[in-house]
């Protein structure tokens, strides 16, 4: 059984730059070379080891479908953008995903997909300056690391250290874009230890939610749900458009706005969502919620039967 | 002859936590195998590709000698605490140097030293799941790639979004701490090529000087240097201390202070300092600065023949 797939992708492809390629018919090319799952197929000299330098996306493949793949694939795009990378093809993308999903076979219905995009070699080191100065991208479905669970968990609001505004003011920092360095992200889990908590939401200094440091949060107001606006300088949540789908599918609505702290713990019910998953929270800092886990089931099984895929590419904050 | 030397080291090692071998002869076991520097060394499970979660430092090797290298060290372990990471063992870590240098044979006198060093294998992935929980270490020293000099540069001043007093509140931040999460500080090298400048200094959003992407700041009046405390959330830098050092020798004098922007501007020379090299500074946004070139010579001779090593380690802010 292959619980661990791990390729590495034809960048040249992936990006477009290769004009010979294109009128090809890409289905009769491999896209991905598949490699064991514990080759060191990564250069010290690349940008993702050096500096950080690159995206990612990340999801959940539920019985063999990457969930809300196209939104990934466009936030990719999006995040390559924001970082002055080349365009990503993302239809050969999609077609890579596949490459690897088909090399999986194991019980577990419900791998992780992870996309990672390096800017390429260090261009300064010795190793580098000889490199083609394309993009590396690994993809890996993996089975047996962590995957979700719909436990209810406990949130601490930790500050970001930026004010609401900063994110037009000062595009350099990045705020929105999904990069590899995750360096800050990975100490406000250690924070959340520290705390005895499972997770954190962060805020602006001006008080102001942002989002967790891997996936969005949601409140709910009776039927109605709220997430902050992206451009605030988050992410725009690939789980949340399908929960916020699935809300108007079921009846209820949704708005994206700036959402002070206080009005967030004044929520009904909160959620976190991620990677294909909604996940309710049991409590944010000093107040505790009610988590109806009917609902909870009923959303990610919505979600992972692709019902809500379609809306939920339509759901974006309205002018 | 080998130009670019490339060596994995013993982490179980560096990091003490091999406990049979404290008592062994350590010049008896070599710490570091050297590879070929095209040799890809680091898995796409690695924590370093995964979230940019590591720490490192880097340094120019002058005639074969690391220059500040204990600082280097020093810092290298204020990181790794500010990391949550394990302790590193100084003494093992220079000696490991000492190896990569043994290997080095290129007519290049001044080849860059980075020490690479990662969280080890993501334990959310199933290959991670299975490692060792060590940290990874990588050395390279690099003769071909982008090398010091000392040409005056244009310095451009960019917001780091963060008020002045944000380290004590945040830690979780890791202000100060060098990590290998620079996504955002090589987007500000790229936001200085888009301004036409040769780089940045950062500043607070309350006006305060910080440090430049990969590098310190250094203000001239008269004598005396100035730097900004680096308990503002910026790295203290190794040759800024050098730089102190050779001035105190030739009778000037320094200070750590809180430098509001304003007063950098009026300074009557800037230096940019990092990896053992003093760097004269022409402009400051629309401020142009004279460049006293034998002052600049005078220095960074200094500083590479060792001669302000010994003071500079014990630079640093008065209480």
């Amino acid at each position: 059984m292959t619980g661990i797939v791990l390729g590495i992708a034809d960048s040249a492809r992936l990006f477009g730059t290769d004009m010979d390629t294109t009128d090809m018919d890409a289905s009769d090319m491999s896209l991905v070379t598949i490699v064991a799952p514990q080759e060191h197929v990564v250069s010290p000299f690349d940008y993702a080891v050096t500096r950080g330098d690159g995206i990612f996306e990340a999801t959940t493949v539920w019985h063999g479908k990457p969930v809300s793949l196209e939104a990934h694939l466009r936030r990719l795009a999006h995040s390559a953008s924001l970082m002055d990378l080349p365009r990503p093809n993302l239809t050969l993308f999609s077609q890579a995903v596949e490459e690897i999903i088909a090399q999986y076979d194991d019980p577990e219905p419900g791998p992780i997909l992870r996309i990672l995009v390096s800017r390429g070699l260090d261009a300064d080191t010795g190793i580098g300056r000889t490199g083609s100065g394309l993009p590396h991208v690994w993809m890996f479905l993996d089975a047996h690391g962590a995957l979700h669970q719909t436990r209810a968990i406990s949130l601490a609001s930790l500050t970001r250290g930026y004010s609401a505004d900063i994110t037009q003011r000062a595009p350099w920092l990045l705020l929105g874009a999904k990069t590899l360095s995750y360096a800050v992200n990975m100490a406000m889990h250690r924070e959340c230890d520290r705390r005895h908590v499972d997770d954190a939401v962060t805020v602006t200094e001006d008080g102001f939610v942002l989002e967790c440091p891997n996936s969005s949060i949601v409140a709910q107001y009776g039927n109605h749900l709220v997430t902050p606006n992206p451009d605030i300088g988050i992410l725009h949540g690939t789980s949340q458009r399908e929960l916020f789908s699935f809300m108007a599918q079921e009846g209820g609505s949704w708005e994206y706005r700036k959402l002070p702290l206080p009005q967030l713990q004044e929520a009904d019910r909160l959620y976190m969502t991620h990677g294909g998953w909604v996940i309710p929270v049991s409590s944010l800092d000093d107040r505790r919620y009610q988590v109806d886990e009917s609902f909870v089931e009923q959303a990610n099984t919505a979600i992972h039967s692709g019902r809500t895929e379609k809306d939920a590419l339509l759901v974006r904050p309205r002018d």
